[in-house]
């Protein structure tokens, strides 16, 4: 997939050259996780059928799932009426998207002035990733 | 709400104070609109018991509907495993959360290497803004 094709060129990327991507599994509507993605990001989630991101920390391409086999099937993509957000519709490989071994990265809810935690740990991070690696 | 409280401080503002802000629609789980917030326009919502955005074009706090009519009354608050971005699940007044008249701002859907608009209009523009304002 060439990273010149005219429908990138239509994506509005930031002042970094990154989009805000939102990955929404899509049997059960859930928003699982939100990343940024770069031109060849976005161009080699094509090619392959799965999401690829750009990880703002490590500074590189991240086939999500890589290392924890948690890797995301790419069904649909959508673009906002501003052309500045992309909108994923996945099937999220093992249930969990979330480095903390949840199924969904927004488990946090705000409750009595607070943050709690309210969904369960699926899996044991440590029993997840290879090495002893933070989601990027 | 004071901008002040701990609940507040566990967000991590980026760089402008902001944090990226997906609004879902609890009924359907669409996906209907992505935007930002700052440390204000998150107390705020949290006041108001509806969405109140920070508008980066406009440099304002925007009370999303102030003007459509099209106002969104949050049900839930959630933040991610980072703590940098927050999905609210939201019920759509006028099920219209796009500044086209349509019911998701995510209608353009990338088809044959081109983005396809297909989500149907379901209100002229023209009809839902007093004034001719674009999406801020």
């Amino acid at each position: 997939m060439p990273t010149n094709a005219k429908w990138l060129n239509k994506v509005r990327w930031d002042e970094h050259g990154l989009v805000p991507v939102i990955a929404q599994e899509a049997a059960s509507g859930d928003v699982v996780m939100f990343a940024w993605m770069n031109r060849e990001a976005l161009a080699r989630t094509v090619e392959l059928g799965e999401a690829v991101y750009w990880s703002r920390s490590r500074r590189k391409l991240w086939h999500k799932g890589e290392e924890s086999g948690h890797t995301q099937k790419v069904l649909d993509i959508r673009l906002d009426c501003d052309e500045d957000v992309v909108l994923l519709r996945i099937e999220q490989k093992g249930g969990i998207a979330c480095h903390t071994g949840r199924h969904s990265c927004f488990f946090q809810q705000l409750k009595d002035e607070d943050w709690q935690a309210v969904e369960p740990v699926l899996q044991d991070p440590a029993t997840i990733y290879s090495q002893d690696k933070k989601h990027p």
